[in-house]
């Protein structure tokens, strides 16, 4: 099969159209953040969340728009993840209705979101006051959308690919917004995604909840931790492909194509986060199981202090070993071999668990790039597994220091 | 019971001598890098260890040792781990051998540690060519010790305390090493007990097992995860009390004086974390278990997050909620109260699960002080809690991005 990446975002799909404005919720008047993203059709939509226990209101009303399959509408705002707020339901139910007001679209099939500070009132009117401007600027503006969906994100985040089904052209695009890669436990990963391809509410779903086990979920930017954390889907079938209803070629290119997406978008979240200097990619091969695979990367990817090492392009691969050690996994120590890779070279450091001698200058070389992979290779089995991630750099914490003002 | 607090460290009981130098291991000519413990008769001896499937080569050795419940002598060095290196267990092996032939005790009765960077091959030479020196100058030394335990630490740490068993004058003292504070994953804790009290090793074992979950298991330098962790006590019987063989108020007394000792220590490692600049304590009330509390508490304690907002004096609750809700322990988020504390004040500023209107004047003060407490009552039980982490920092990232030059 063939999938080729495209322009226009979540817009590239037929029958799509977004926008982002400044609607007041920020100080920064420059900074947009509220955004819409609208299918000309009723459209299968499906959606993953947080599984934190606190969850934001628009989590809860989004799930229950939801439960029938369908949606049309994706409404958003930045600034304020409208969580902890007692009547954080009623807002965020009046930002859909904001949209059947403006256009007709009704409420029940509006997907809502929010990003920012915890437990301070949004108050409706500034969304009030624009909801007019957002709508009627509608059109090919997916990157105005990625803008407003920012918060301390650095670059907004698109993707979009064509392929074929069944000698029909189809697309999937999207946006997304993540960051706060030290804590793998708290930053807001929203991520919508578009498709023009006809698909039962049912498999969508299906797919959506298999692809982010190695996409979204192996960003350490935990996205299933937050409050707010979403990821949706909208497929409004305008591709006029046929149906897909069940497993079969069909789905399969489709699941190909999205995951083409989300993982080129989880790759943009961890490259983008706080502070971060450059994108560290752990691969874990041979491994006795997918499950191991994953369990070890992820734990390599959120250590703080192999982040802080990548920062400081130091070859410390003591701590790779530890962070795998105290993992959760069952390996073999004595089986494991590490590299550092990027474009600058590979340095192999570790064999069979012990340290070995190799260039400290080849070293530096290798981890002062600006993508960096740590390779393991657990000579267990035959899975395999990659996570993103990102260095620990003084900015993280000026930026988190005091994130509020 | 009466317990007071002591000058002497692990040479206030009866008994002990210390002494610590510099060997040559590390660079830094004025650090103290070689340390040395020694009872004056055969102890009973006990120890934790990391449960990290990594372990140091001493760890090995000094489990080794204790088996039959009796040591005389600790011998550490810094600089160093002696971990992942092929002749790991040989130079453990190696350093418990130096300490027979000066000092006559059997090396199946020294108890070995090492801390520093991992992967590195550590050479016996420094230590053969000071051991002489070290021995030599072994007295009321405890300072000297805890200093050359130190790595990347900022102040030695030592406690001593002095309580009474039916009439007969007992003393503990303990030094301890640790940092690393954001990630709860590769500090190295090394702690090493002292006392005079006479106490049976299954006793001594039991309760220095118990005493960790509430002490060094609690801070957020999680001590069960390094490769390294050791916590050891020897406890000589020169006091002269009545063995403890079993449970009973002897036991209790000793076991409240050793946690006011391993408490004490807990909170100094946690507030000389690398880069801190303040000791953050969490405290969770009315939990329906000991568990929950332990769970919740050690979750916030771990947020980069909540630690980042601790450094910038911002009272950004809402990341404080965030950590309890994907703690993993099930409590109902709508009975949460949250209190920011310290010696400047008290300001509620969560209710029921919703954000309070609070002023941020006084949460700025209160958060501002070198000691914070984030008081958690979960309204549903009777259990409580404490962990305690610290603030992240610049600095952090700055001794962790090139920490092996």
């Amino acid at each position: 099969m063939n999938i080729k990446e495209v322009n226009g975002g979540v817009c590239a799909p037929k029958g799509f159209k977004a926008n982002g404005v400044h609607c007041g919720i920020r100080k920064n008047k420059i900074k947009k953040d509220f955004a819409l993203i609208v299918s000309d059709v009723r459209a299968s939509a499906a959606g993953v969340y947080t599984s934190n226990l606190v969850k934001g209101a628009p989590v809860i009303v989004t799930k229950k728009h939801l439960t029938d399959g369908f949606a049309q509408a994706i409404i958003v705002n930045s600034g304020n993840a409208n969580t902890c707020n007692e009547n954080g339901i009623e807002i965020a139910e009046g930002m859909c209705g904001m949209v059947e007001r403006v256009s007709g679209i009704p409420s029940g099939d509006v997907i809502v979101a929010s990003t920012g500070v915890i437990g301070q009132k949004l108050d409706l009117a500034p969304m009030e006051g624009h909801i007019g401007e957002l709508y009627e600027g509608m059109g090919d503006n997916s990157s105005a959308a990625a803008e407003a969906i920012m918060t301390t994100d650095t670059v907004k985040k698109e993707v979009a690919v064509e392929f074929e089904l069944g000698g029909k052209i189809c697309r999937i695009g999207g946006i997304a917004k993540g960051v706060g890669m030290v804590c793998p436990n708290m930053a807001t990963n929203l991520i919508f995604l578009t498709s023009d391809v006809a698909i039962s509410p049912e498999i969508l779903q299906k797919v959506l909840s298999d692809d982010v086990k190695s996409s979204f979920n192996m960003v350490s930017v935990d996205g299933d931790q937050s409050t707010n954390d979403t990821c949706c889907v909208l497929a409004n079938g305008l591709a006029g492909n046929e149906p897909i209803t069940s497993k079969g070629a069909a789905l399969n290119i489709f699941a190909k194509a999205l995951n083409y997406c989300t993982v080129k978008l989880s790759k943009m979240l961890a490259k983008d986060g706080e502070g971060a200097t450059k994108l560290i990619e752990c691969t874990v091969k041979d491994a006795r199981s997918l499950k191991t695979a994953r369990i070890v990367c992820k734990s390599v990817i959120k250590s703080s202090l192999v982040k802080a090492a990548m920062f400081g392009a130091d070859a410390n691969w003591g701590r790779v070993l530890c962070a795998i050690g105290y993992s959760g996994a069952s390996v073999d120590i004595s089986k494991i071999d590490v590299w550092f890779n990027s474009r600058a070279g590979s340095v192999k450091v570790c064999e069979n668990g012990y340290g070995l001698d190799f260039s400290e200058e080849l070293a530096k070389k290798v981890l002062t790039e600006d993508e960096v992979t740590i390779l393991i290779d657990l000579q267990s089995g035959s899975f395999k597994a990659s996570a993103w991630g990102c260095d620990l750099t003084y900015d993280y914490v000026k930026i988190n220091g005091d994130y509020r003002t």
